[in-house]
């Protein structure tokens, strides 16, 4: 925490004899950090003597909860207890807190951090259970806490092995390998980055029948992401003392080249000049191609003469990468373009043509295809 | 990504006329970042026009997959999508390529990275999922895949009300806020601080009724905690264009003092003379008292003139946070001591007596407590 937190709160560490002095001890607290004096509900709540003696000294907001009690409408009370140790008087002083806004009428949330415990300290999850279970729950049930209205969850309980997994790999990577991939970091950055490694390797839980070799097809730009979830992989699958946090393969990938856009530069969807897209109308996909930037000469004699260039040429690349599936069909357009043979109207027209129908005959299988990616999509 | 990669492929921006000249485009690739050549498989793989062109131009162990399908052994491919504009052609690469790996046997992961698409820029939920549905999934239908094998989820498909607002939280916080609560950071402490806010939050989600006042009692030294939240809970409740990520109410809080260690520093669990646990053997806590620290007098005589000081004795922290909760039997005992008329061995042994006391009551309702406490959890 804050460095200024800290310092008051270690000149705070000293006992006042009743409740006196507490304005002294904790003035900083109230004064420089916003925190409200207690005082004001002394009186209301003085059969509780941790108010009534000034142990609980400060508040925020308490005034909303006094409201929702004078208003008889429903609040909450919340508390978390981190896993591990033993239950000694001071937890004693939460919960008796707790069992005191329970007898209030609060409902009762009170959440055991196992997620922390495990990222912070190093707790296994089963640890971290029976610890919850054998000194906070049962203490707490001794001291008078109530079955009723309570929610005693664990992190994890709202966990699938997918969250686990994700949690699993934010402890496996270093704030400086993010940062090396992904530029300035933000929280927002940082949860999505593990979140892509969690995807990554979750085929290879339990669930989905345990560790198998992965293979991810990716553009060559996607390749950091894959390095890093390889170092994940096997930073998680590594033996720690005869254990291992996730027993899998660092996953396999193949990559493959950028397609240029129609208009010279990148494909792009956030320029629709430069891409066509599988659901457009084809008659406009046509007029794409007609358009686009070729391999061309300047001048139609230059062609004639030098040729065309398919190596750079964005229409050339549609006959490679979608178009042709034949080797020897591919061949004869490059060397008809590279001989001077065709020029690029001509070719162009046969593109446009070409990318019409296969758009039409794509199309053509859309509605069925949307009905059977509904239907999977409402079973998932 | 890093920049030396970037570097690299913006010169890789460039069309091969065939597959002859990917070793000179994408070698610093190959070469720099340790990937392989595809070169080995093409023969092989001959028949998928991707390789066989050497769109497809390198790979990371591939050799796996080659080994899996040699051994006739389950292997995965897996792949996301972005939920975000138009299903164009480069995406038909990664679409063509998927269906090819099912073709091959692959089990078959396809993930809608709708957190994502949240997360970075700023898409909602449901335009996502539209987009997944009519965009990406329609189209890889209509080019072939098969829901034989095909798992396809969305990324919130495995997000419970509670990690969806753990995620909404990590959009609603700095960087810099987090550092200057939790120091230096790293992966496992963010998401350990998010998982903390959307625990205080979650009474409010619609399940548990949606937003009401809620209470979190803790030591001053937690607040930061508490102002964080409140922070984020204030972020998410803005209204933004008519819509709220999240409506909810800052949680109110109240803050208790510390109790001193027996020992004199602070009550730590790492350090079992310092506290009493609840579940501690009597007798050893007796001891405990026994030879606490005092705020008894150098000399016996000195103590008699001047009395004790109850306010530096964590004998008496004991009686003013557990022992005695009637106010006039403390006053006495605060009086008693200040006026030299009781000495610190009698007093301790008094409260040793009265610690043995509450602890032996306690311990006689852990049995049963225990049994409800493990029917709890195995209900939750």
């Amino acid at each position: 925490m804050g460095e200024d937190y800290k310092e008051v709160l270690c000149k705070m560490n000293k006992v006042d004899p009743w409740s006196v002095s507490e304005v002294k001890d904790y003035g900083k607290l109230l004064e420089e950090f916003g925190m409200s004096s207690i005082e004001e509900y002394k009186k209301r709540f003085d059969s509780f003597h941790y108010i009534r003696r000034g142990i609980i000294f400060g508040h925020r907001d308490l005034g909303k909860i006094v409201k929702a009690l004078d208003g008889k409408k429903p609040f909450a009370m919340m508390t978390g207890l981190m896993p591990s140790g033993r239950f000694h008087l001071g937890h004693k002083m939460v919960a008796d807190e707790i069992i005191w806004f329970q007898s209030l009428g609060a409902e009762t949330f009170i959440c055991a951090a196992d997620v922390e415990s495990y990222l912070m300290r190093d707790i296994s999850f089963e640890n971290a259970r029976e610890t919850a279970l054998e000194e906070y729950l049962a203490n707490y049930i001794a001291l008078g806490l109530s079955e009723k209205k309570l929610h005693f969850w664990f992190q994890s309980d709202y966990i699938n092995p997918y969250y686990r997994l994700r949690d699993m790999c934010s402890k496996r990577v270093t704030f400086n390998e993010l940062k090396a991939i992904y530029g300035e970091l933000t929280p927002g950055k940082i949860t999505s980055a593990l979140t892509q490694a969690a995807d990554i390797l979750h085929p290879q839980l339990d669930v989905f029948g345990g560790p198998k070799p992965t293979v991810v097809p990716v553009g060559a730009d996607q390749d950091p992401h894959i390095r890093l979830t390889r170092d994940i992989a096997s930073r998680l699958s590594a033996d720690r003392a005869g254990c291992r946090d996730f027993d899998c393969i660092p996953p396999s990938a193949t990559y493959h080249k950028f397609m240029s856009g129609l208009t010279g530069g990148k494909m792009s969807s956030s320029d629709p000049k430069s891409y066509i897209a599988l659901r457009e109308d084809p008659a406009s996909a046509s007029k794409k191609v007609l358009s686009a930037k070729t391999g061309g000469r300047e001048t139609f004699e230059e062609q004639k003469k030098k040729g065309g260039q398919p190596e750079s040429c964005s229409v050339y690349e549609l006959y490679l990468y979608h178009l042709v599936k034949d080797d020897l069909e591919l061949s004869k357009i490059y060397h008809e373009c590279g001989g001077g043979e065709i020029m690029c109207g001509e070719c162009k027209k046969r593109c446009a043509k070409m990318m019409s129908d296969l758009l039409s005959e794509h199309q053509r299988k859309i509605p069925s295809a949307l009905k059977r990616a509904q239907k999977l999509i409402g079973k998932t």
